[in-house]
């Protein structure tokens, strides 16, 4: 049974720098999908320049991570919700400075849910993003302590069709190619792994999902202007396989668009927005 | 029409270090066509630890290539041939110490063909590898010089089954992957640098079929056991473009195995023979 250690709430991490070339973005981009058909993803001398996908910044953000704990049990720690929010565009290259922080620590009952930001600046101190992080520590509430807020529940309109949508196959090989990104979990890749974290076989990472999601909204609601998604926020609600077929959905709404990814079997991103410039 | 400098022939550049780590080689594996199912190419804790193909040392080889003279036209200059020598298996990660020279410039009358040399060596200086590359300029021939030794003719027996085949559709996104790796030309993946270059569509890497044939032999003839091919030279007859089906065969020969590889159109590596203990 997991422990929390509520006094980890609220320390900063030293600034932690990260540097990057356009290989970096090109490697995160194929890892989410991105292929020889979309030249701006591509293509470090593309015309018009190398694109950034807005959720790039989980890559520098997880290597940013703040000190959760000593003893915790990492398998009954599952990625529950992400949400990034961008001030400015990522440039295809350079340094970041950020700062990572454990923002609260909720009691869910059944669960703890750690709530995590990771703070992005330029090198002369201005705001790139906030990426958060909601983790669910199985088994690990009932410590007497805050709630949280409650959700707000968000949901695609019953009975109409959506804005958008658009179906791609998740390739088999996409897992070992996104892992490139920095996420090293073997559950993505080790049969055995995979296993011991209750899988049939090998899953794909819930933030390579994210990342077709988003180039979906970039390509499929942005005619693929980076700059205009502001914010982007999924719980990662089922499994998904390489080989899978993914769809990305959104309708719109007063605050942006609803978003919602499927696969064959089941909604793998819910209570999803976008906030789109 | 290219012009030769003979003076660059025995020049040897300064040793130049090159410096990797598992990502490179996985990245490299990925490139040339290895997936999820192949764990000792793609998972840095495999069983067994990291295979590294033996063809990898062309990814440090083509940061070291010597100075072959000035303004030559590089449009014309087309990768014919390709020999690689290991003395000792390649480590997952590590350094490299590399001297690359021109061997010599062959007239061959309609144009000129460089052999240019590689040496790959330890940090200790142990032999690692030989990588060599044929290199024939287009209409540079004719200015009076050595014609070089006559090309012998490898070719599979006529009518005999290969010892073995296999096929392996190569992905329409294979060489925006494994240019990654570091061979940058646009040719393979900008249509508008493949027309210019006399193609309809981008082409893929001669090298990452190579790598692709390299790849083939290791998991048929050779059980996964990289240190066992000491030796692989093959002519590059014909294009392959993303999508198409490759398929390498070999027949066991007195010196090691005669190895061909063909798309559903042409053979495209040819006079390829794998030598291997």
């Amino acid at each position: 049974m997991g422990k929390v250690d509520l006094s980890v709430i609220g320390i900063k991490t030293e600034p932690i720098v990260f540097e990057y070339t356009w290989k970096d973005v090109v490697l995160y981009n194929i890892g989410v999908g991105a292929d020889e058909n979309d030249l701006a993803l591509v293509y470090e001398n593309a015309a018009g320049g190398l694109s950034v996908l807005p959720s790039f910044c989980v890559v520098p953000a997880i290597r940013a991570f703040p000190y959760l704990g000593d003893n915790l049990e990492w398998s009954l720690m599952l990625h529950g919700e992400q949400v990034i929010r961008l001030s400015q565009p990522l440039a295809p290259g350079g340094k970041i400075i950020q700062v990572g922080e454990v923002l609260n620590i909720y009691d869910k009952g059944k669960g703890a849910v750690y709530r995590i930001r990771i703070k992005g600046r330029t090198e002369d101190a201005k705001d790139l993003y906030e990426a958060e992080w909601s983790i669910f520590y199985v088994g690990a509430g009932g410590f007497g302590g805050d709630p949280g807020p409650k959700a707000e529940k968000i949901v695609p309109p019953e009975g109409t069709e959506p804005d958008f949508s658009i179906s791609e196959k998740v390739a088999d090989n996409q897992a070992v190619i996104y892992r490139l990104s920095g996420d090293l979990n073997p559950l993505h890749l080790d049969p055995e792994a995979a296993k011991r974290g209750g899988f049939d076989r090998p899953i794909l990472h819930g933030l390579c999902t994210y990342g077709f999601a988003t180039r979906a909204i970039v390509s499929e609601l942005l005619g693929g202007e980076v700059a205009r998604l502001k914010e982007f926020s999924a719980r990662f609600s089922d499994a998904v396989y390489p080989g899978d077929t993914l769809t990305t959905e959104g309708w719109k709404s007063d605050d942006g668009y609803i978003i919602q990814a499927k696969t064959e079997r089941s909604i793998v991103l819910s209570n999803a927005m976008a906030s789109i410039e």
